[in-house]
C-alpha cells in the first residue's frame, strides 16, 4: 500500500471497496476505529459494509476486521490456568444444549473451559437463559472468579462483559439495521474476535446448517467454518470446526429448564442421540487439537473412547454439578431436576392424527413456537419464562402410529398451550424423507 | 406490492435492494421520507444507496426517487408567465458559460427562462459565481421577483433557495461522504427533482462527457441523458438533451469575470466557436420542444435560423443587458466589460516551446489550475476571486509555432501566476489528435 493510499479520505476508501478492491488492515482501521472514535460516521461504515456484502470481503480483510474488533476492548488472560484452555462456539440453533454437555466433558478430561455465552434471540435459545432456570445460579462473574472456578472445576459458563470486544456490538447493531448481517466474512470476524478475546488456546466451532440455522445451506456453513478456522490459526490458536445439522431441533427438548433437564438426563446414561453425538464430537475435536502430539487427529478414536469413559463413569455429570454449585446454583438439580427446576402450570400432548414416518420437524418453526410460549425473546431485554417449552417424543425418520404422542407442550395458559399444539401439529409432517446425519462435515485445516 | 411488503422494516427493504429486487415508490418513500423525518437512520440510507450503486436502480426507481425528492419542499409556480417556460441544466464543466448565452437567446425568441443556478465546486465553475463578478448584481431573489423579471425581460438567473428540494441536499451530502455519488439513477433523480420543482414546461439538458466532466465516458453520459429525459417526460414535461464534449474546456476563457466577458464578446458578433455552438443547439432544442406544432424536430433548421437572426441582430445581447439591469447589476458591462469587471494584478503568458498541432487541453487539469488561482472552491463556502482565470488562445487541433502565445494567466500574485503558467505548459500537449465534435449526440425521446 502506498503512502498515497494511506492518506485517502473515508469516502475514497469506501469507493475502493465499492470498486472491488481489497482494503488493507490499516485502511480498515481508519474506518472502523474512526467510527468508534467518532471521526467516521455510521453511514460511512454502513456503505462500506454493504459494498463488502455485495462485492465480498477477502480472507485477509476478514482477518483484519477480526483483529480490529478484538483490539477494541479488554481480553481474558487465561495464562494462569494449569490445563489446556478450550473454548467452544455454536452459531446457534434450536434444542442446542451442547455447551451443557461439552463444558463438563472437557473438564472431566483435564481441559479447562471458560465459556462466555449469550442469551437467546428469536427462534434460537441461549445457554445463559437455560442455566438461569437453575435457582441461585450466577452467570455474571468477574474475570478472576471465572478463572478460579475454571481452575478448580475445569469449566465455568458466564456472560460476556460489555468490556470485551465492544466494537463488535456497535458493528452488529449497525449491521442489523442496515441489511448487512449476511456476510461470511462479517459473521466470521464477529464470532472470532470474541473467541480470540476470550483467550483459550484451543477453539472448537459448531456451525449449524439447515432450516433452523443462520446458514441454511451446508456449503455456506462449511465456508463460514473454514474462514473461522483460518482466522483462529492465523492468530496462533488451535482450531477446528464441525458443520452440524439444524434441519430439525438438535435435542429432544426445547425451552430453558427442560433443556437443562435433558442435559442432566443425558449425562446420567451412556451417550446416545444426536445432541450427545454432537457434544462428544466437539469435545473429541477440542481435546485432539489441544494435544498436539496427536497431530490434530484422532484416527484410533482413543480421545473419543476416553471421553465416552468419562461420560459413562459420571465424571462429566460430576463436573456439571460442581460447576453449578461453584456458580451459586442449586446443585441438587443434577440429582432431582424435577424438584428443583420450575415447571409450567399447563401441559398438553401433541398427538399423531395418522400413522407414517416423520418426514420433517422444521427447527425454525418449532423454535418460534417455543419462543411464543414465552421461552424466547423478540427483542433484546424481553423477559422470558424458564418453565415453558416443548418436549419431543420423535425425530425425523421415526415410525409413528395414529394416536401416538409426538410431543408434550409446557405452557403458562391453556390458550398458549392450544396454540402451540396446533403449531406443532402443523410443523411435524409425515413423509418418506430420511434424516440428515447430525455431523455434516468436519473442518480441520493446516 | 402486497400488504405484507408495505409492512416491511427498513432493514428488510434494504435487504430487498441488496438482493437485487426493485423497490416500489411506496417502499422508497418509507426509507427516504423516513430519513427526513428521523425514523430511518442515515446509515440505513447509506446502505440502500450502496446496494443501489452496485446492483443498479431501475428506471422506475429513478422516477420514484425523483418524485420523492421533488415532493420534499416548495416548488416554483410559473403558470402566471405568458410565454413558453424553458429551463436548462448542465451537468457542469470547465469554461462552460452556456447559460449566459442560452438564457438571453431563449428570451429573445419569446421564451421565458427562470434559471436556478449553482456555484462552482472543485474544477467546475458555477453560473452564480460568474454573474457575481458584475458589480451590484443580486442573485438571491424571492420567487415573485424572479417571475416579475422573467415576465418583463424573458430571463432571470438566481440561486436556488434552501426550500426547493431540501431532501436532495441531505441525500447528496450523504452520497458525497459514503462513496455513492456515481450512480446514473441517483444523479438523474437529483438533477431532475430540482428541474421539475423549478416548474418550467420545457427542459433542455447539456450532459457533458469527457475528461473534465462528471461522466468521462460518452456512452455513460448518453445513458444519463436518456434517463433524465424519460423522467421529465414521465412527469409531463417536454424535454430533450445534448451530450457535449468536455475533453477540452468548452469556451476559450476559464474563470468568473473572464467568462462573463467572453459571453458578451460572443453575443456582440455572429455566433462562432464551440461554446456558441452548444448554446445555439440548446436554445434550438428548447424552442423546438416548446413549440409542439413542430413535433419536437427542426428538420428545416428554421428554429435555429431564427435564433441566429436574434443573435446577429443583437436581440440576445439586449436581453442579457436588461436582465443584468433588472437584477441590479452594472449593465454597462455589456458595452464596456473591461471598465466594469474586476481585473487581476498579474498577467503572464503561456508560450509554446515547440511547434506542432495541439493534441490535448485536458479540461479537468485546466479547471484545477484555474480553481487554484482562486477562481474555484475546494469546499462549499470558500471565498473565490472573480478576477483570476486563464484565457486560451488555442483549441485542440490548432497548429501552433514555437514562441506563440497559447494562453494568458490572470493571477493575484507572481507566484500564483508562475505556478499556473507551469501547470498550463504541462497541460497543453502537442500531438496528432483531432478534436471531438462539440456535440456528441442528441437525445430526443418519444
Amino acid at each position: 500500500m502506498s503512502d498515497h493510499q494511506e492518506g485517502l479520505l473515508p469516502s475514497e476508501l469506501i469507493g475502493l471497496k465499492r470498486d472491488g478492491h481489497e482494503l488493507s488492515e490499516a485502511q480498515l482501521r481508519v474506518l472502523v476505529e474512526g467510527m468508534l472514535g467518532g471521526d467516521v460516521s455510521e453511514a460511512q461504515i454502513a456503505a462500506l459494509l454493504m459494498a463488502g456484502v455485495l462485492n465480498g470481503f477477502t480472507v485477509a480483510e476478514a482477518k483484519a476486521l477480526t483483529a480490529i474488533l478484538w483490539d477494541s476492548g479488554e481480553t481474558l488472560d487465561l495464562s494462569s490456568l494449569s490445563g489446556p484452555t478450550i473454548d467452544k462456539h455454536s452459531t446457534g440453533g434450536v434444542g442446542d444444549g451442547t455447551t451443557l454437555l461439552v463444558a463438563p466433558l472437557v473438564a472431566a478430561a483435564g481441559g479447562q473451559m471458560v465459556k462466555l455465552s449469550g442469551r437467546g434471540l428469536g427462534h434460537t435459545g441461549g445457554t445463559l437463559d437455560k442455566l438461569e432456570s437453575i435457582p441461585g445460579i450466577n452467570v455474571s462473574l468477574e474475570p478472576q472468579r471465572m478463572l478460579d472456578i475454571a481452575e478448580r472445576v475445569g469449566c465455568v459458563v458466564a456472560a460476556q462483559t460489555d468490556r470485551l470486544v465492544p466494537a463488535d456490538r456497535t458493528l452488529y447493531a449497525l449491521r442489523d439495521l442496515t441489511g448487512t448481517v449476511e456476510s461470511t466474512a462479517l459473521i466470521a470476524s464477529s464470532v472470532m474476535s470474541k473467541k480470540l478475546a476470550a483467550g483459550a488456546s484451543t477453539i472448537v466451532l459448531d456451525v449449524k446448517a439447515g432450516d433452523g440455522a443462520f446458514m441454511p445451506d451446508a456449503a455456506a456453513a462449511e465456508e463460514l467454518a473454514r474462514l473461522c478456522v483460518q482466522i483462529a490459526q492465523d492468530a496462533g490458536r488451535r482450531c477446528a470446526a464441525l458443520v452440524t445439522d439444524m434441519e430439525q431441533p438438535l435435542g429432544r427438548r426445547i425451552g430453558n429448564a427442560t433443556e437443562v433437564a435433558e442435559a442432566i438426563s443425558l449425562l446420567r446414561a451412556p451417550p446416545s442421540g444426536r445432541l450427545a453425538e454432537v457434544a462428544l464430537e466437539l469435545a473429541t475435536l477440542a481435546l485432539t487439537e489441544a494435544r498436539p502430539q496427536a497431530g490434530g487427529h484422532d484416527p484410533s478414536g482413543s480421545v473419543r473412547s476416553e471421553l465416552v469413559r468419562h461420560w459413562e463413569r459420571g465424571d462429566a455429570m460430576e463436573r456439571l454439578e460442581r460447576m453449578i454449585a461453584a456458580q451459586g446454583g442449586a446443585a441438587e438439580v443434577c440429582t432431582d431436576p424435577a424438584a428443583i427446576l420450575p415447571s409450567a402450570p399447563v401441559e398438553r400432548e401433541v398427538v399423531a392424527t395418522a400413522g407414517g414416518t416423520v418426514g420433517a420437524m422444521p427447527a425454525r418453526q418449532i423454535g418460534e413456537i417455543v419462543a411464543r410460549l414465552g421461552a424466547g425473546r423478540k427483542r433484546k431485554g424481553d423477559v422470558i419464562d424458564p418453565a415453558v417449552g416443548v418436549d419431543l417424543d420423535v425425530a425425523v425418520g421415526d415410525r409413528v402410529e395414529a394416536g401416538q404422542r409426538l410431543a408434550l407442550v409446557h405452557a403458562r395458559s391453556a390458550d398458549d398451550a392450544q396454540r402451540a399444539v396446533n403449531g406443532m401439529q402443523e410443523a411435524i409432517t409425515l413423509g418418506g424423507a430420511s434424516p440428515r446425519d447430525v455431523i455434516c462435515s468436519r473442518v480441520l485445516l493446516g
